[in-house]
């Protein structure tokens, strides 16, 4: 059970929502525009920084949710998300998005902690003013995401084929489409 | 100068909203929603538990803007917001306001840092579901704000009178129709 009395087949962030229905048409929002869109940054690149900020913050919820994008944006690759969760400086991804990572990781512990090293760093391989925004904003607002999926303790579940399926259908949809992605199609 | 290209007179938040009108339009009309309403928690409330989450994030642009209008809506009390900044449990604040910045706190920390203790102790002064919620979305939204500032390195002016008129301004106007509150009306 969450900590406050939300509807208890609605998981995660989803039965927040429900209970606030005039913040979630504002958080939907957000979140389509930040990571629905190929503008500098791709999609899966977006869910990528997304999944990585979120594991940091031990938000399995989200954290599955937006791998599963990730999964299904690469026709099925699985084995990239466990890579940049383990490793993301091994993993087989551009040195660019390495170091656009580090940026995010560094917002994940503090706004603070985002150093000039490595934001020319990213510049040298190529990251426009732009990407580097976007990046800093997708990290920030996971770190809200994912105090308020896990401050109000809600219910995460641990079916992996659930979260699969999730993937597909956003990845389809988007977030706005499909609200009601953890219930039956 | 801040990481990015940002207009050089916007400090803060202002400048990266500029930089990104697409966004703006979404982060103007989350915070607007989160602050400017007396839903449960009035409005000065709620822009008390956003200084104080940005105060312990280290965002002087932001602790410091609401702040200053927590203070422009007590009528020019200035002495609340800097108790609840040195020690909140010691500030003149009702009981359940203190056992509400107390799960602030913890989601400033962690969403998982957030005990079934410490919100038993809310609803027991009486905090309903709802003002819960939306302290945890404040705190978590400010853990996103603040990041975003200060991970950008935006301008921050340390001009006190500055940020007193703006705080009076925002205070009459709100968020949306004040968008450009640190340049002269």
């Amino acid at each position: 059970m969450a900590y406050i009395e939300v509807p208890e087949d609605q998981p995660g962030i989803l039965g927040l929502l429900a209970f606030r229905p005039k913040m979630a048409k504002l958080l939907n929002e957000l979140v389509e525009a930040l990571l629905r869109t190929d503008e500098g940054l791709s999609a899966w690149e977006r869910e990528l920084i997304a999944t990585y900020v979120s594991s940091q913050n031990g938000c399995y919820f989200c954290e599955t949710v937006h791998g599963s994008v990730v999964t299904a944006l690469l026709g099925g690759n699985e084995s990239l998300v466990d890579e940049v969760k383990s490793d993301y400086t091994e993993a087989d991804i551009s040195e660019k998005l390495r170091a656009l990572l580090a940026i995010a990781g560094s917002v994940q512990e503090s706004g603070l902690a985002v150093t000039p090293e490595q934001i020319e760093a990213a510049h040298i391989l190529g990251a426009t003013d732009l990407e580097i925004h976007d990046t800093v904003l997708i990290a920030a607002a996971f770190c809200m995401f994912n105090r308020y999926v896990n401050g109000l303790r809600t219910v995460q579940p641990q079916d992996a084929e659930l979260y699969r399926q999730v993937g597909i259908r956003v990845a389809r949809e988007g977030y706005i489409q499909a609200e009601h992605c953890f219930s039956p199609e």
